[in-house]
């Protein structure tokens, strides 16, 4: 059965929510952040020297990154390309993959500084300029990509599962009042029944 | 003909080294930043709404994203397996995968949080904890998970690609001194012919 180490709070819940979408089995294992720095403590680095999560276990393999968790959880348990789309489909899959390391790739770390900056009473006038700049970029491009679409390739998709954390991560940091598209998507996602299902597990 | 956009300075270097160790023709397009706020200008723009590169064409392929990219070139042009795992070893597969997200799921942002104090007078406290701190967390694990190999999974794959780019942007913000073996892996990669016959075109 494969094992989900969940550091509280965390993206983990995600991993679930894709988990929950397999119908798979897993093992939920939780941690807790050091209330003072908000770090994750010795429990979870014994598991793995980052001390980040999700990581799952599956068999012998002991695997991080979300996205790429995504990517082997779609390999080894979508034979049936229910949730991704097919290789022999290289462009659509090209997309989807790009998707998947978009995220992180562009997306995230302006909303990461916003979260640092926002936490703290320092100031960094260049690194309010970035974030702020890049977080109305990426939002106005999401919204766009996404389009008259429920999700970002038409039908629910792993896609989804990673620019719905981006776009949660958005919402937390209060971003989404001018993109009413977004808002309903990432409500769209977490009314899917596997993402409740996931929420009841795993507490973020 | 594979297009690359490619933004000066920028990562798109890299592409065009897995370009050239794939022996793949490409045409290569040329973009400047802006001087005074360092970034792309409306020509980059015109080509994709976030104004990042690298960006492929392919055909009537667009794609963005460095990792996407590596995937997407090793699906289509690496079908001998010669710089990256086949899938059927899934559990080598998927570390492989693995190291194709940690740079910008991990490893990134703190190295951009420094990059940007770097350029600037302002600090912070919080973000500069965060960053320090995380900077030789990564450090640390990719000198041991590189251990005695010349390359993260033994012989040069396109993990390399990725994590190749991570060291160079800690030894341009001064961070290697304590790390020898990634200094020496730094080199090693950029002593590669494909890395070198990528610079004699692709300016950084």
């Amino acid at each position: 059965m494969i094992t989900l180490h969940h550091l509280r709070i965390g993206r983990s819940l995600f991993c679930a929510w894709l988990l929950e979408e397999l119908h798979l089995e897993y093992e939920l294992k939780e941690y807790f952040r050091n209330p003072k720095t908000f770090r994750s403590q010795d429990d979870l680095k014994s598991v793995h020297p980052l001390g980040k999560s999700p990581i799952i276990e599956d068999g012998s393999l002991m695997l991080t990154e979300s996205s790429a968790i995504t990517t082997y959880l779609m390999e080894k348990y979508d034979s049936e390309n229910e949730f991704h789309p097919c290789r022999e489909k290289i462009n659509t899959w090209a997309k989807y993959t790009q998707w998947l390391h978009y995220p992180e790739g562009s997306a995230f770390a302006p909303l990461l500084i916003d979260m640092l900056l926002q936490r703290t009473k320092d100031s960094s006038q260049r690194l309010n300029e970035f974030s702020s700049g890049e977080i109305v970029l990426h939002l106005n491009y999401i919204q766009e990509e996404l389009d008259n679409n429920d999700y970002m390739l038409g039908n629910f998709s792993a896609a989804d599962i990673s620019i719905a954390y981006v776009i949660g991560v958005a919402d937390t940091g209060k971003h989404l009042a001018p993109y009413p598209k977004l808002l309903e998507y990432l409500t769209r996602c977490k009314n899917r029944a596997a993402f409740q299902k996931a929420k009841l597990r795993v507490v973020e």
